[in-house]
């Protein structure tokens, strides 16, 4: 028995989020499926991160125990052989036996894909937020900045579990423009809930001038008096379409070599 | 009663292609039904080019009559509404009165995605082709441009209707990679029945080393001898999901001013 590590990605847009549901489609329900036909008894697979409905991941973390006597190679095909075409394992390896893809995280980066637009467009609204009016792009690299660091970010989201805190560190945020699309990566230590679409919500309602950039300054200076219910941020959140689970980060020894 | 010209963008994977067929889910289908939730009555609607199931366009043109009161931008927006989410008109204006999208076409522009990978990724086979194993993308280039000029395509399709000629005109073939995703754009005055797909398989052969590119050569000289039952060729066809109508252009006088 060895514990096994697995990139997994997935177009979010048929499930009902990562985490195993009663009688809904999941990430983890259509894995653990899978899993089964190749021997698994396990009662649950581990995940880094939990994406909710419509959220995309290229590089959501698994972790599971299974007794395999061949390689790591051929239990990567096997399971893509098993696994819906909207999931596959891009890599799998060895982990160390205690390796906890949640616990071990360092960090987790997430990609936000959105493009201005009047009139709707097929081809492009699956894995991006059509906006409209334009939005003024030049100000969105200043307004990535004021995320980095370490903030209460209470305003933005909300505890992963009650009685939590809210406290996070930002580790890198920026917008880059490709041709007609804009698209946010951010990487946090960890974020709450929701955290990435409302800090894309908030920043489109910014360069769309509906909202002054100063107000997120104070948001993230006084979290209490700018919540959402105090009406002083506009409440709200980017469609989850947009959204991809791009990469979480270990520390050396759990990464494949 | 006026002539409608409108450009359509569709998200192919969920239609049995473009023209109308009973009990099936079409582009026709779809957009005669949402015309006649408008007080369309007409028979039929004009589409500029077939489309097989599961292929996407973002330039397909369609013409319809309609009495109307109100402004095309209002039409357009009417239709957009009374469509499914995978359909959408972009673009829309009066037409000549006898404006006809595929006879008075001057040419068709298709673009092919294809990108090279052993492992299934969710997240771009819905729009792309992959392949492997890898291929050599530096003698593509080289390959399209054997398709340009008058050439008798027969060995790479099939005669749009019985008995009709297999010559056409290609006016412009290129392939660009964009990161690990090659691009294959192709215009040419009109298509074989399932050209393109045919054109990006068999590159793509010899990009792999499977093929020899003198034999393309020579079956756009000889197709007679060329042709796939023949065995000179290999048979096969690109799937359908990378593939898109991008284009059609028209005399001056019939594109929005």
């Amino acid at each position: 028995m060895a514990r096994y590590q697995a990139i997994l990605a997935y177009d979010g847009t048929g499930f009902a989020g990562s985490q195993r549901q009663a009688n809904k489609r999941t990430v983890q329900g259509e894995f653990e499926a899978a899993l089964r036909r190749l021997g698994w008894d396990g009662r649950s697979i581990l995940l880094a991160g939990r994406t909710d409905t419509g959220v995309h991941a290229s590089g959501q973390v698994a972790a599971f125990d299974l007794e395999w006597r061949h390689s790591p190679q051929a239990l990567a095909k096997a399971l893509n052989a098993a696994l819906p075409p909207d999931l596959a394992v891009r890599d799998l390896w060895v982990a160390r036996q205690d390796f906890h893809p949640r616990f071990d995280a360092l960090s987790r980066t997430y990609r936000y894909r959105l493009f201005c637009a009047e009139v709707r467009d097929p081809l492009r609204e699956r894995y991006a937020w059509r906006l409209w009016p334009q939005l003024d792009g030049k100000i969105l690299p200043a307004l990535a900045s004021l995320w980095i660091g370490t903030h209460d970010f209470a305003a933005f989201g909300s505890p992963t579990r009650p009685g939590s805190g809210t406290v996070r560190t930002v580790l890198q945020a920026c917008w880059q423009q490709e041709g007609e699309t804009w698209v946010f990566e951010v990487q946090a230590d960890a974020f709450l809930y929701r955290m990435v679409r409302r800090l894309v919500y908030v920043q489109a309602a910014v360069a769309q001038g509906r909202l002054s950039a100063e107000v997120i300054a104070r948001a993230l200076q006084e979290p209490a008096a700018a919540s959402s219910r105090t009406g002083l941020l506009p409440a709200g959140l980017a469609p989850a379409c947009g959204l991809t689970l791009v990469q979480v980060t270990y520390p050396a020894e759990d990464c494949n070599s």
